[in-house]
């Protein structure tokens, strides 16, 4: 047993193979500033997969993934003064950062460089434990990690909020594509793009998606109400809409040739990358320079950031759509994900699951 | 002759030799709110070689290249209110654009579409004549595309300011790279970079020049007055300098690899790209979402942006280095151009010029 707190029962992937099953740990002891959360909800996000596999060799197994967690507190250290028992709560893609540097101090610790991941993270200021995700049922965080969710957002929809939905949203406040009359491109529409549909709806502007998928056009248009949808094969659309966007969400993990994509924004519009091609992009010079473009990437958002979407969220009745699974299903679910077979998001049941934990 | 205004003597290319030679025509007519300029100097930039050569098959000859012009006030329409005959004034690299459309009216119209370059470019206003630059005696321009040169500024070294200098002055501002504390990169030491390290200095920022040849290590740190010098090719310095700088202008027109350049940006930072390689960037993505890092173009600036650059230049004493040459010897400066061989800037003397026009 590592870390003296309680028993908390998860499934973990073991090795490389990715393949997860039930896992018993213990989680660190509550400490002064630390939040107990009895896990409800925890989206799949794309991450997940990489972690699980060890895509990026640094996976430290037993992997307990999931950093999409929506929760209630079942109780709080004494120096916690934002958060009670029975609050409902969020966790997304970190529980902590050094809480000293430049960035932290901007508010924008999501580019801490001392950031600790909820799942696969070491975690520095205990020890050096390796931090588990919310594939679980329990999780202990830092007060000033975890978001308050609004009454009225059905809480499974919420969930993939805490990673997808300010990862793109974000960016979109950063680079002021949040006013109304400004056109938002959406690029890809899965987990992230089709929350990005929807703020930027909410937000009251016009919102075209664009995708190499010509059968997302009525998904698009009308359950997530984009006002237009373009194909980005389709070079005779694409020039018709040259010059017409103030910015662009661009999520798309597959590379991609991104010059017809500035060719779209406006003099000094922004693409904003957030997907994770490993391939280098290809970017010309003429696609930037003589109108003032850019390329930005962004990775999440600050806890701020998140909790002003939730905010958001909460007060236009803004989820992501989901498949509600048991944790029985998460092999299959991962399986699915990796071929993009999910509308947008899958989210554990992991209150209502059985068959959780196991020993280590 | 053409247009019916007055004769102008200067030089231009006649063909895709480049070859420039004298040449003599007629200005347009002087408008009502127009300015007629008495060039004094005019820079040479990098963009007249393109022109001349027809590198962009976009050159309509006879070439009169020129857009760093600096002059005096000889005449002005009777609806002129900034100017007057006698007064010392700058024409940069554009003489119009459309003055109606989103960018003219947020005074960003260096991104106006219907930008009308100082040198081949079509007038429209002025019944589609070809735009003839600074490289004669005589220009005229609609006055709200002149800038006035600040007293005391020698006007040799102000002419290379009215396009280099609001080259690198601009995206300094637009990017928050203005200020006393930061740390500013300039990749590159022409005739940009060489005056974006001046800017960085006077507005008291830390300024360290990346360049790939030691050689300009002395230059850059005595002459220039940068803090640090730092060669691209080092990888052992440049991993030293790792997210140290909050911003980077790249004057670099040659291909090169900008990975590394990202890497020495703080989270948050602006690479901006000024220069103009021909081949695409390569972009890993991981350069830039991790620390929600950009990579931005740029071109020349607005005229408000010029102004205030000169003002700026004015006030601190900055001016180019250049040196001063005949018209007679332009030929044998470009050639010289292209071949990097030049501390910073050419300037034709063109007001002390002989032999300067000659039958269309």
């Amino acid at each position: 047993m590592e870390q003296g707190g309680k028993t908390a029962l998860g499934w973990a992937a073991r090795d490389a193979t990715g393949v997860l099953s039930p896992y018993s740990f213990t989680t660190r002891v509550q400490g002064d500033d630390d939040v107990t959360i009895k896990v409800l909800y925890c989206g799949i996000c794309h991450t997940d997969l990489h972690f699980i596999k060890n895509d990026w060799g640094i996976s430290m197994y037993p992997v307990v993934p999931g950093h999409e967690i929506v929760g209630i507190v079942t109780d709080v250290g004494p120096g916690v003064s934002k958060f009670k028992a029975g609050d409902t709560v969020g966790v997304g893609y970190y529980v902590d950062t050094c809480r000293d540097c430049e960035w932290c101090g901007a508010g924008h610790e999501n580019y801490c460089a001392g950031l600790v991941p909820t799942c696969n993270g070491v975690d520095h200021r205990h020890g050096g434990a390796v931090t588990r995700g919310g594939f679980s049922d329990a999780v202990v965080v830092n007060e000033g990690y975890v978001v308050r969710v609004p009454d009225g957002l059905p809480l499974d929809r919420a969930a993939p909020l805490l990673c997808a939905g300010v990862t793109v949203y974000s960016p979109m406040i950063r680079h002021g594509l949040d006013r109304p009359g400004k056109h938002l491109g959406v690029v890809g529409l899965g987990g992230l793009g089709h929350v990005a549909v929807k703020f930027g709806k909410a937000f009251g502007m016009k919102v075209t998606v664009v995708s190499s998928s010509p059968g997302k056009r009525q998904e698009a248009l009308d359950r997530l109400g984009a006002d237009e949808f373009l194909i980005s094969g389709d070079a005779e659309l694409m020039k018709a809409a040259a010059g017409t966007m103030d910015g662009i969400i661009d999520t798309v993990s597959a590379w991609h040739p991104v010059a017809p994509l500035l060719q779209l924004l406006k003099p000094m519009g922004q693409l904003v990358v957030v997907g994770g091609p490993s391939k280098p992009l290809e970017l010309p010079v003429v696609a930037i320079v003589p109108g003032g473009k850019g390329v930005n990437g962004s990775l999440v958002g600050s806890v701020a950031d998140c909790q002003a979407m939730l905010d958001f969220a909460g007060k236009h009745g803004i989820g992501a759509e989901v498949e509600v699974v048991k944790m029985d299903y998460v092999n299959t679910a991962l399986e699915r994900l990796e071929k993009n077979d999910v509308r947008y998001r899958f989210v554990i049941d992991v209150a209502g699951s059985n068959d959780l934990g196991s020993a280590a």
